[in-house]
């Protein structure tokens, strides 16, 4: 939890390898295997529901594969080589994302976002703060509605600072003052990011995105998802099948693990992350374009053509 | 704050009324109006959505009208004979309301409520917690998700505390988990309490409320309001006429007034109430029975058949 956001859960983790073989200095083809299939473990076990950390560590791998040398400094070279190509990649899916993003905005937008997708949670400037971004450098007049989204406030800690110290205006609101907004004609889109998105578009991202989700439905507000195709995994042809994490109960007791809000005894149901059903998503702005229902259809024929399919 | 939930407030302003004239010597029937009214005015100004503030205050006026004597120990007298008479009565509406509320309850319920509508806002055993307690004490087996309630965490601090106390299961959730929770089966009904219901039916409670009226109502689970009658505002054939408390930034940047969750300057919306249509609710519950729709005629009904309550 020192690191969060999907993008930057990935390449830390392929800084991590690098990290973890920094003090290699003797190597066997077999013994070298076998250290790197125990570590890219070791941190694929951080999470388990953001899929750029496989994506990020099963990149590494290939990469790798591609460029064997049993030279400890060479294989060294290599692992930071792949994470910086990575991390940089990653900041040009963010610029492109962001570019795609401004065909959801009108020059005059109230946006409603949730959790953190900024320069905080990715390589670059972001998923959905970086159409934010982008948008207000581009000219538009635009204001932010951020949920604090408890429990770890990402909204209230990360997004509101992110984008105090860019100028652009925000207003935070508790999670559960969502509906009410909606329904004062106070919001013209709700944008966030992603964990994993599933074949069919359904998404896993920070519990209280299908709320966001349902609301947004019923006030007819336009509801998108931003992710780069890293979130995407194609081996799962149904959201359900997304693995939820469920956190401890003291996340919710105590505030920044210090302050209690409650009794110390109580059982907290605690959800990470939840998932949006693809019928309640407008559309997937990712780094090729932006995909609209029928998702199934329209991922796979991204998929194929590789390029954007606007 | 000192004092929240409806009910509360309009007993608190009672006493408040028996407390300002603690001091009263002499008097004369113009100089004694004239400060009844005063007091009553500023006692009103307290808070402006629940209107049992109004109703205790224009019952006390009304009570002592029919008691009138220019004598100060008398006045007094009647003064605290009335707050009394308005707190035993709430008591009373509680135990009803809780006797109808088993209505909407099977032998086994996972029940959802927000906010605190407990013997900690009330004059009795509480409105939809009363509900729950009664409940418990028939030996129905159930438990209870509440909500944390932000940003004065009425659920994190006081639902909790009150039923842990009484040793009814109760799990706590943030706000933004409800929708997730309902996708998961594992609530059976939501009930709440009110700040104001208008002669239609829609009802002003704490904010996140018309949140959890929507969830409910697309889960297809039941959603019933647990009210007494003096909640009802009668002169308001409409709820989006209930006046909404809008606080302070404050109140959501910093936990308790003392703990920041943000950057100590940005803005923050901060309704303290929303509004449910009544299209939402299942039945409001009542000392007089459940009300159900279409509810402009039942309500109509249930007053025309109303008997005193004094």
């Amino acid at each position: 939890m020192k690191v969060r956001g999907a993008p930057a859960i990935g390449i830390t983790a392929a800084y991590g390898l690098y990290l973890a073989f920094q003090r290699l200095e003797d190597i066997s083809s077999e013994g070298f295997l076998d250290i790197l299939n125990e570590k890219i473990d070791y941190l694929n076990s951080a999470r388990p529901t953001a899929v750029n950390l496989q994506w990020a560590l099963e990149s590494v791998k290939t990469e790798l594969e591609g460029n064997w040398d049993f030279d400890a400094k060479t294989i060294k070279n290599t692992l930071l080589d792949i994470a910086t190509k990575i991390h940089e990649d990653d900041h040009r899916r963010c610029e492109s994302i962001s570019e795609y993003g401004q065909k959801v905005l009108n020059e005059q937008s109230h946006i409603l976002t949730h959790c953190n997708t900024g320069a905080l949670a990715t390589g670059g400037i972001g998923t959905a703060l970086g159409i934010i971004y982008k948008a207000h450098i581009t000219g538009k007049e635009i204001d932010v509605f951020a949920t604090e989204s408890r429990p770890v406030l990402q909204g209230a800690r990360l997004t509101v600072w992110e984008l105090m110290n860019s100028k652009i205006p925000v207003t935070l609101i508790c999670d559960s003052a969502s509906a009410w907004l909606m329904k004062q004609q106070k919001v013209d889109v709700v944008i966030v990011g992603a964990d994993r998105v599933a074949a069919d578009g359904s998404t896993a991202n920070k519990i209280g995105t299908y709320n966001l989700a349902l609301l947004a439905n019923y006030h007819n507000v336009p509801f998108y998802i931003a992710a780069p195709l890293s979130t995407f995994d194609f081996s799962l042809t149904n959201g359900n099948d997304i693995p939820i994490e469920y956190r401890g109960s003291n996340e919710i007791r105590n505030i920044y693990n210090k302050y209690p809000i409650t009794l110390p005894d109580v059982n907290c149901w605690n959800p990470a992350f939840d998932i949006t059903p693809s019928d309640l998503i407008s559309g997937i702005i990712t780094e090729k374009g932006i995909v609209c229902p029928p998702y199934d259809l329209n991922i796979k024929k991204m998929l194929t053509n590789r390029v954007s399919i606007f």
